[in-house]
């Protein structure tokens, strides 16, 4: 079996490694040979706009899929001719609008924050009079990690975020004022069977994700975020792992973002389930029978940021197992996680506090 | 950091597969791209004769190991002229030899089977005489999986048996009685740091292992097998992961066979133990600190023999992961295995058989 994969992170690889033991292969495009994926699988020469390569990738494929959800819809589609594809190319071009997916949540009675749809700057004004101070102004495409975009408090800074913008389209948010953040991956596989990981419990730096710790026990807000996934995978006859990040607040769990692929905040499941989000992956989208999401005691993963450490700190540190993507440093780029269990939620939360100052 | 391997199946596959997550590379020779190590890593052309890919080899690698026990000390050597060699080519050697291999268990206090040494034909007699019926034949050198070495009852068969080894320099063992086979994976990391596996239980069919289950829970057992390895790896200062088998006998442990490396019968730590051998043997050979060897549950492993079976009937089983080793079907050779785990012995041995059933 040969999966083709768009783009070549370190999600890439990390679904790559999960693929060798079940024999299946890997085939990337979106990156050189250096790139995370490059360097541990076959990776086409050329980018995600050469037509040839993504016709010859497909060509050596049984499924073509992606690993981050900035591909273009053009490249995917253009793959989806010479393979099946999934998720599927709706699924994508959903999660690459912010306002798309806003409305997309909504439809499906999913709550999200309040919003406005900012085109001209007539709908500044519209902003500031139904979500008040503060909000956030985000370009509606292209963000990921906080990047494009902004935290204001006033008019004045309203205008002048969506000048440092470039006024593209844009979505002004209400601020959620919320007690934490959690994400829920799921994942569906041929004839609409499902398995859903438990609740993660995120924090994010600067607009970064930083730590999750695993399973966040809540039943019933576990059973109503399966439940809203199962719809919105229903809908688009979903193949494959689908992400999504809520906020926790006083009224329940507000939906944030989609992300319809693996996540940074599922790279626990390596070790913390039985079946890690990358394989359930591979499985979805081959349509073999999805394996289990049980988990293996309490999980916590540190992202490693800028800069990797001493890697004998971290793997003294009993339990403790590095994942290092192969990048080179740079401030603010992810370069690696680590993950450790423990049986109970109090001392996998002093394991992470360990693992903290064994990296910094 | 980079680990040059000699040797290219599926102990080299999978522990290059071992190695990405802690951003080491491993690069091989030995075998071709088709190999099962050269799919998922880095091969160098040519064999293990060639001189010039040693001597490269070794200039790209922070250290030299092997995954095959007959890996000719000759080229051991000569990569030991470019890199630290682990473990030591004294290790290899004396694996070697089945009859250095008694001696030097003998030496550590470590009960072996009774022989004789064949080199002349009066020694068959000798045989007779010490050792009674039926015995096992066995080629001092490059035997494996039961292969060049023959259960012989008679005077006429064993003298039989030595004609068909073409008279090579053998070694002839008394039969033992055992109620079942064992075996204990240690590692032994820089400055003398020590781990071990609990003890696993093997089956073996037609010379070659049918499955695995662990751990085999008697710690008594443990600590002598613990003290016999340590006592080994001690003499040769040795780096990364041993293996001993042993029957188990109305007497105790009897060794069986060395293997200076990582084992079939220690596949299951990939997903039954915290750190799996292929990492530790990885951390050993670096010097990096060892990773924790405590189990999670009760793991079987099955064997996938001569031909590989629907993956599908496989993944249909409850947490039953699948080893593909990317080889191509033949009678007798070794394509791939599964893992499961399991709360209590009981279910891991249920399991093996619904296993067993998915894949016959």
């Amino acid at each position: 079996m040969r999966v083709g994969i768009l783009g070549a992170g370190q999600l890439g690889r990390m679904i790559a490694l999960a693929g060798y033991p079940l024999g299946i292969d890997c085939i990337f495009l979106g990156g050189g040979q250096d790139s995370p994926a490059g360097q541990v699988s076959r990776i086409l020469p050329g980018g995600l706009d050469d037509n040839a390569q993504l016709d010859a990738l497909a060509a050596q494929s049984d499924v073509v899929t992606f690993e981050f959800e900035n591909v273009p819809v053009d490249a995917l589609q253009r793959a989806a001719g010479g393979a099946p594809v999934h998720p599927s190319v709706d699924a994508l071009a959903a999660g690459q609008d912010r306002l798309e997916e806003k409305r997309l949540l909504r439809s499906a009675g999913i709550p999200t924050a309040p919003y406005v749809a900012v085109s001209e700057a007539a709908d500044l004004g519209r902003a500031e009079a139904k979500l008040g101070w503060p909000q956030v102004l985000k370009a509606r495409r292209l963000g990921y990690d906080g990047k494009s975009q902004r935290i204001v408090h006033s008019t004045a800074e309203l205008a002048a975020a969506w000048s440092e913008l470039n006024r593209v389209p844009s979505i002004a948010e209400g601020w959620v004022r919320f007690e934490r953040e959690v994400s829920l991956i799921g994942v569906r596989g041929a004839g609409g069977q499902t398995a859903f990981y438990p609740l993660s419990e995120n924090v994010h730096t600067q607009g970064i994700l930083s730590t999750t710790v695993a399973p966040y026990d809540d039943p019933d807000l576990q059973l109503t975020a399966e439940a809203w996934l199962s719809a919105l995978m229903n809908r688009f006859d979903y193949r494959g792992v689908l992400t999504v990040e809520f906020f926790h607040t006083d009224a329940g769990l507000v939906a944030n973002e989609i992300a319809p692929r693996v996540h940074n905040s599922g790279h626990w499941t390596i070790e913390g389930a039985e079946t890690s989000q990358f394989e359930n992956h591979l499985r979805g989208v081959l349509g073999l029978p999805l394996g289990s999401t049980a988990t293996r005691g309490h999980a916590a993963m540190l992202n490693l940021i800028a800069r990797m450490p001493d890697p004998t700190a971290i793997l003294t540190i009993p339990g403790a197992h590095l994942h290092d993507y192969g990048k080179q440093p740079r401030p603010g780029r992810k370069l690696g996680h680590c993950t450790l269990l423990r049986p109970t939620r109090t001392e996998a939360l002093k394991a992470l506090n360990q693992l903290k100052s064994a990296t910094t």
